[in-house]
């Protein structure tokens, strides 16, 4: 069985993490879970990576879990089958708590564990024909990765429903309808795509991105009170600091605010 | 008046349940809830039924409250009409909480309680002409059977508040491109469409279904790192089972996988 | 530099809040954050005014806060920042509370904590050709006065980053067709939109309109039990009351209801 490695690149500030699995359309297990949890990590400290893309090669983003894999896993013990799926948790979550924003380009497709890890990016580039596909219940299984939590903050439940329940594949169009991904393009052109909005995220305000990304994942879960304190709290201290007095500078003067080196 | 009766059809493992109250456009009252709260508890322990489908006849879905019912309850005390709204709530609280999946099929409307009772179904099929009608308001009443809460589970606030506030219908397209409804069809179709999609679901792995269901009504009350224990939990387990067994054999057989008996 | 001003106008029921900045934008700052808050709970006690509209002269509805005072308060003292954000959120905590009906109207755009007013209104009415922008970033700021709570109720996490970490502006048509705007309309004829739409409010049931702003400002933090509970409560009182009574009545003379003075 062909392992899908990462791959490591750098575009100037940005990471570029590539799933490259062959034949498997980039099936994921442990070993690259903690790959990309390591990426990420190493990522969120080193001032040097101000954004990250997320893809795959091969046509693909990822399959998820390999069948075979799968179906080997009823050989073994309910402990080794729990390491497996704490594994994938903590993938997930390293991308959820990372302070750079993580930026998915798909080819193709992500299903399974795949649409988890895409939907666990803060963005996300399609090609015009892929597609998001949750379709664990076709082999007798329920979905883990997260994918119905991502689903769930801002598809109604009746959309989501029907994709866990039956498996249907939802196409990148219509996801870009209903605001889940946020751009489209030619099939082929994900990933420069995605790079190219990588690398406006990694010309921007570092600390305030990594403050709205915060914002942004505690909303669903805070009252209206408690989250205009957080708000507040954010921008107040942000208003002392480096990239205010750049960016309030260089919108008064009228020119491109630099914020490289303020974050 | 006319009272709106429960008809209870069996096709293969879904269990059709009609309502028919002739021309109040099938109204329900307590007598009704009653019956389809029996009729998915029973389903609900019958491994026979795998699937339920609610619709309604005269080419409507439901009005909701009879308003000549609404207006003699003036009449009734405090005690008499808390009893009417607990059967009500226990009603949609079935829906809900059954581990087989439901159908709506929605032809012509669904209107105030009877929206309430679309929206409680897991997936919903409508009538390209069919409209849902939030309009308690135009009588000087607010809304109950839990329609507040399902609206504003994946449609903005705005678009909740136009509908509740000011009673405006919103049409089967609209609610489609939303996300709300999942297949549209012409009109008088809509029964064959929703059982169609039943049988689909009878014929696949009714325990991962089951904790699909769980999985997504809990997911907007659960945060991720809690979220992603409980799927990881339920897919752990689903691996030692024998849908799962039966449904990576068939995968990996290239063969549709007989979940019948399985679940 | 200009201070925008609140004035505020009675068209019948409805009270009409137009900010007056002129070369601003409107933009807005404690002294405005202030008059808002005062007009709407002082609108709230009063009887005579049933619905809202807050919309912007020039042109626009609000530029957000004002950037030069933005940059001037780098010279200020933790608490003199705090003081303002606070009174922003006290201001949109009003918006929140009030219960009466709240529209905005929206030509040109509504940006910063222009879009933070927008949003905590309760309905949209907007310029075909009027964006909303959340461009905190670009002045390495985050976001304040509730928006990154506001854009998370209803629409996907993918969109809200977009807009929040790149400040991309979102239009009106596409504001529309995801359920965040109610209505389009020409250029210029967002004002009269929101008056006619508002109107329609301030005939309505009052309390019954109140009771539903709640129920709906509830429902994303409340599980399903409690909201139907909640629900059952507020229908219940409604029927014993002056607003059920003629509404029932007028429906079952199909004739329309007076709700004027039931309130």
């Amino acid at each position: 069985m062909n392992e899908t490695t990462l791959r490591q690149e750098r575009d100037g500030a940005v990471l570029v993490l590539t799933l490259d699995g062959g034949a498997t359309r980039n099936a994921i297990s442990p070993p690259v879970y903690r790959q990309v949890q390591a990426a990420v990590i190493d990522a969120a400290q080193d001032p040097g990576v101000r954004a990250i893309v997320l893809t795959g090669d091969n046509g693909f983003f990822s399959s998820g879990g390999n069948i075979h894999a799968l179906k080997a896993s009823a050989q073994k013990t309910m402990a080794e089958v729990t390491a497996n799926t704490d594994a994938l948790n903590v993938m997930i979550k390293a991308l959820r708590d990372c302070p750079k924003p993580v930026v998915a380009a798909i080819e193709g497709g992500a299903a399974g564990a795949g649409a988890s890890l895409a939907l666990a990016c803060d963005m996300i580039v399609a090609a015009r024909d892929a597609k998001l596909v949750v379709a664990y219940v076709k082999v007798g299984l329920s979905p883990d990765g997260g994918v119905t939590h991502f689903l769930s903050r801002g598809l109604p439940r009746q959309l989501v429903a029907e994709m866990c329940m039956l498996g249907t594949p939802v196409g990148a169009e219509r996801l870009f309808a209903l605001g889940v991904v946020n751009a489209l393009c030619d099939p082929g052109a994900a990933r420069g795509e995605a790079l190219a909005l990588a690398q406006r995220l990694a010309a921007g305000a570092t600390q305030a991105i990594a403050r709205i990304k915060g914002l942004i994942e505690a909303a669903p879960d805070t009252d209206l009170a408690t989250h205009l304190d957080r708000e507040a709290d954010g921008i107040n201290r942000a208003r002392f600091g480096d990239e205010a007095r750049e960016g309030l500078a260089a919108f008064l003067d009228k020119r491109k605010p630099d914020f490289a080196g303020k974050g």
